[in-house]
């Protein structure tokens, strides 16, 4: 399973204090913490900041790479401040995120086009968010079909189906699972990342709906995700689905899991 | 979700002791308990009592039935003590279970036949039990097609296609979890029932990898299980995953459980 940590995120009031004071130590210590619990990729983003999120985001990827040794997933709408921090950036980057919305895809194809980076694609559209399993594999096909075009290897392709709230309509997790499945059919080599918290939104105890919900999403072959590596029961949903889908080599990561007290018992 | 309540288990020590003192009021307050939680079926077992488990299954359910409304799941290998049972036990049983062992099939099937008990099929044959998804597919056709001749309909047939430890081998939690998927896909009219605990065997924190595979297990389809109905963090998976999965009109279930402080949190 590929880990992004997503806490180094604008939208978080800690967060967003230590970009306005530029306080470097602050950052430090969540990308450390982050690192330490397992996350392969520090998720940056500096998007609240409209006006200066090109300098801020730049500077996050110093700051992170400073300390870590955990490439970054540079996570902006923005290209420009993708195209800067890009610059900065060590090693193989996380792009986060593509999607077919056009004026995102069109200053972003050029970017990928012939590189090493890994890259999200996000199942969205000019049409809006997509609502069935079909709306989400025709999607993911063209955003494939446009980055495998541009020589960017499948396997540096990340699908996003989008999750979107239950609340809202019944149908929709059950819909982006079986997205999950079909993509995962479709293309056994390209891989997963997405956030799965929206699935709860306007429901109560949500993180108990996301820890469930990340295991009936591995169960479908969800291989990666963003996460908070801080919180221990989502890691045990992760570690045990890992376990219990036959992605953990004699269950080993469970193992050391559970004798690092890291499944919430 | 087919809910049947575990607890009425001769190998658990308080009800070992309560059968060999006859005492009713431990039986009728375990079924009390359960229906109360939520049990849609009360499971009874008396297999350690060998040469007394026909009159003790009879008595099981006699008490049983004397406090809940809920039917009985009957819950023995032996052929003789579940048509014993079968005498007393007024409205629809559920029989758990028949396989493809010669002997308990041919005993059984003359008592399915024609009748509208509800029975579990177990994917278990004389060649002994199944290990990949296709053999438990196999098994399960073959059942179904046995059943389904002697007049059984498909909707009272609820497939078991038998938990494995994963500590044994690390692809049995997969394949099963795909056999629930094939499974679901061939007979969407059938239904699912097992116990998932197997799965843990020999790990550490099997609550844990209990809880989550169930959820795994709901998003393939399962819709059936034995299980502690007083278990909360189970039952949270449950309540949690039959919303995600879009199995709950409007979430009501799970908002209900957590009103009710029983997810856990």
């Amino acid at each position: 399973m590929i880990i992004v940590g997503e806490l180094i995120n604008a939208s978080r009031k800690a967060i967003r204090e230590a970009l306005e004071k530029k306080d470097r130590a602050a950052i430090e210590q969540v990308a450390r913490d982050q690192a330490a619990k397992g996350a392969h990729y520090i998720d940056v983003n500096a998007g609240v900041f409209v006006d200066e999120e090109v300098e801020l985001l730049t500077w996050l990827v110093e700051v992170v790479q400073g300390v870590v040794e955990a490439p970054c997933c540079l996570d902006s709408p923005n290209p420009q401040a993708i195209e800067a921090a890009l610059k900065v950036h060590r090693g193989t980057a996380m792009i986060n995120s593509i999607s077919l919305e056009s004026q995102r895809c069109e200053a972003l194809l050029p970017l990928l086009a012939g590189t090493d980076l890994k890259v999200v694609a996000l199942c969205m559209s000019d049409k809006g968010m997509p609502e069935t399993t079909e709306q989400r594999l025709a999607i993911a096909e063209e955003l494939v079909g446009l980055l495998t075009g541009k020589g960017v290897p499948l396997g540096n392709i990340y699908v996003d189906p989008l999750v979107q709230p239950v609340s809202a309509n019944q149908s929709f997790g059950i819909s982006f699972l079986n997205a999950v499945d079909a993509i995962h059919k479709r293309y056994p080599e390209a891989h997963f990342m997405c956030g799965l918290s929206n699935v709860s939104y306007g429901l109560p105890a949500r993180s108990v709906l996301n820890r469930f919900f990340m295991a009936m999403a591995i169960a479908k072959g969800l291989d990666g995700a963003i996460v908070n590596p801080l919180d221990d029961n989502m890691m045990a949903a992760i570690y045990s689905a890992e376990a219990l889908a036959g992605r953990d080599n004699y269950c080993l990561n469970y193992i050391k899991a559970f004798r690092a007290k890291r499944l919430g018992v």
